[in-house]
């Protein structure tokens, strides 16, 4: 579960085919790359294959010449792959409106370790949270939106994103419908947290929602960014028993804990490299 | 918890007001009743107020002047109470399809104590499941749908439930959708078993809807039967962790469990007359 | 559960016998007051009876005269009592040596308005912790070890405690052996979170522990300090699933996140008076 | 997770050493082997490397000369390996006394084909579950205790499993303690649950020692037996939440639902090959 701090990360995916473990097993082993997890996964319904692997490296390791060599042997198999290296920390934007629970958790977690990601940005339609992001010295950009030029406030949104050299988007209880363009721009890289056990209550004000309903559990789900609002690919879900004294307010501070354990956990696959995208749901191996 | 085996159970409920626990709390004092257990809640939100009083009574317990004296106290409440003898056990009708965990697993906590009721009789569309009702000596009725009848079907089926005194109706895993006639004649005493954690995933094959979804949970909800498919009001739900390697037949599997588990805590706390309606939603006390 | 602003708690407990609940419910109609919740419970195996009430107070309420009433009343069963106003906020001591989390998590809980409680110090025999205190504006007390006189350090924790006006101490991961001095005077009002699932894995390194013996389950255990250590009253559990890949390191990752949900689910009953001493179980309503 | 039929399953285990992923994946490719899912995991801490793979084969497979060729590969390693034929259905035997639930879920299990075994025979000490076992048309032998000679009754039992040709061995709540001798001879084929979670609560009564410390969860734990009791290898655990209103009843029952789902979890575990020792711990692929 937990890297040794020499680990690398291998993960590719292709279409279902004879060979495809062994292309990148062998490959491995001919590298002399010492393998401490491999799980592979061949969905026999979309015909896909999916593979993470990590592994140690020998002295004088070549980074290129092993993506070089694994490109070519897995050419015929049409296998995307990527290789992470130990060290690597991905740079990460957090988006934020005015509640802070899910940023403070994941700025806690962030400083002690347990996410080895770099907070390049905290981006909010608000100014509440900036005391927060600058006690853990991350900068904070307050865009207001504006309602007869929303657009504007998503350029600002997307510079900041594009000139911190993100490869993730967090959106930490972002309380905006983000635009269709914006929506295409983060597809596949962006996380949002939906404060309901999708499908369950879409949409605005979930918990009143399941207040009404009068459901015993309540939930959360962390999904990627497409294009259909909360109906993304899904990455985790948390759950917790609720009861009939649970008024409105109740469900909310329950979902408080949920929010922040179940986002946490799928920014964790994410940056671990387990999480991959088969058709409009994931592998999480 | 548990009821020592003289332990009588006193419910009520009533519009919100000055002195509701008061008027229940003085008579079971006056009457020498000695309180185990007292739960009531004030929903401030709908006005209305419920209790259950677990409570043993003195020697010489006159139960009509009991019923009597509460009913002249509480009428100025507006207040329906029930009270129940600790030996009363419910007669149950159970209403099955061919899928059987449910059915044995509701037959298994009767015969061993865990659910304290008479299971009179098992109602089904199909033939498949009379060896594991006759096993546990209960009379079973097979009444095949007339697809150019169907009402033919439900007359059988509900004059059985009429003559047999139940108190209580379970769908357990009864796959045929309820005339709007029989919901409204099984309205408030039927419990349904839905294989999917609602509102999410209602009507057909949920587990399959699951599956498309990507889901990472799975549930199952237990609820009164009212005009509305899937929408009565819930009592229990049950919920499990999922994977991207569950197929659906992995899905309907995990969910025979969670189905199970979720159906006996609902009749159980029906038994015990845990459950009271407000409005579409339940308070379990 | 989420109590209204105006809202007064009223528990106590003595010898099982009849009409306990009636003196308590008698008085606070004859007071006029509205109950929103009751639960009340009467252990058999332990002979003692349990009530706590939620209930808003007439206009003109007096207190004094409102508890001198239910002294007098309650005298003849060997009532004790305690009523808290709706403004009340105790004040809190909380205890840490190195690690963070559970300070981190209470001090947002408290910041955002979930626990009603004034955190007065935070006390530790480390450094460490003084920025995160500070940034919370919360005085912090460092008192390192003599090794050679333990007894007076503990002596200035404990006048700080004093001093403070605590209702309640929190030993937040605080990794010292109480001596049985400071136990007895904290007896009842001092919280700890061990991690692990209490009674398994006392002691020292309890994650290390778990590894060792291979279990499936991590867990975590707030229990209230008396004189046997790892031994009093427990309050709140909590658990993960965890497997053979997760490392030492691992299992006190996840146990981070339990020990924070636990000790904060502990605290919240305590403050919310929810916890009675039942010899040496807790009884939560 | 639900095999296909026509899936075959390959286990292997061996010292720590480069290329142990490789030996089993390039065989399989070699042999025209198409993977499904593959899990392995190479343990820092004991240095040793555990692989299991499910796969479809060509048609013409040859079972002999795929077993000798990997033979022949892994020799080097060390490497012990297991081939299961996609028919394959262990027999199972399964020791019960007074308490039914576990055999009921069980047999229940096996009828429906959610769990892929033989139950050959149900050995007692207690005549009383034969009724139920002869249901489900399995040979049931009751062979009473003699207090004087309780080696002639495990001999009995011993022959019943040695001639049925028994691969696992269930004690599916057997209230007898095993001699050192019949525990040697079950020493990793014989999965026993114990109604705790381990190590809490070791030995007899373990629902009443819960009770009495107080506990606010109760678990099971299903291990494999070996010589020390109460201490074999964990396989699964179950848990779940209980309150002050529990009496060791309540406890009881309550454990009877969390038995039956963690035995069967590891049966099934067991079957599908996913359960390697790990000296005193478990790996479960």
């Amino acid at each position: 579960m937990s890297r040794a701090p020499d680990t690398w990360i291998l993960t590719a995916d292709c279409p279902s085919m004879l060979g495809t473990v062994d292309v990148v097993t062998r490959h491995l082993y001919e590298q002399r790359c010492y393998v401490t997890e491999h799980h592979s996964f061949d969905d026999r319904l979309s015909g896909r294959f999916f593979i993470r692997v990590e592994f140690r490296v020998p002295d004088g390791f070549d980074e290129d010449a092993f993506r070089a060599g694994l490109a070519e042997r897995s050419g015929a198999f049409g296998m995307a792959f990527e290789l992470v290296a130990p060290n690597h920390r991905p740079k990460v934007v957090i988006m934020v409106s005015k509640a802070d629970h899910c940023l403070n958790d994941l700025l806690y977690r962030q400083r002690i370790g347990q996410l080895a990601m770099d907070v390049v940005a905290v981006v909010s339609n608000h100014p509440d949270l900036e005391p927060l992001a600058h006690w853990h010295k991350i900068p904070y950009y307050h865009f207001a939106l504006d309602p007869n030029d929303k657009p504007a406030q998503e350029r600002k949104v997307l510079q900041v994103i594009e000139e911190s050299g993100a490869e993730l988007v967090i959106l930490a209880r972002y309380m905006q419908v983000l635009s269709p363009e914006l929506c295409r721009r983060l597809d596949g890289w962006a996380i949002n947290i939906h404060h309901s056990l999708l499908p369950g209550f879409k949409g605005a004000k979930p918990y009143h929602q399941a207040y009404n309903k009068g459901v015993k559990m309540v939930g959360a789900t962390a999904h990627y960014i497409n294009n259909d609002l909360d109906e993304g690919p899904i990455i985790a879900q948390g759950v917790e028993v609720v009861d009939h004294a649970h008024y409105p307010e109740d469900l909310i501070a329950k979902g408080r804990d949920i929010e922040c354990l179940t986002l946490a956990r799928a920014v964790g696959y994410h940056i671990e490299r387990r999480v991959f995208l088969n058709a409009n749901r994931t592998v999480v191996l």
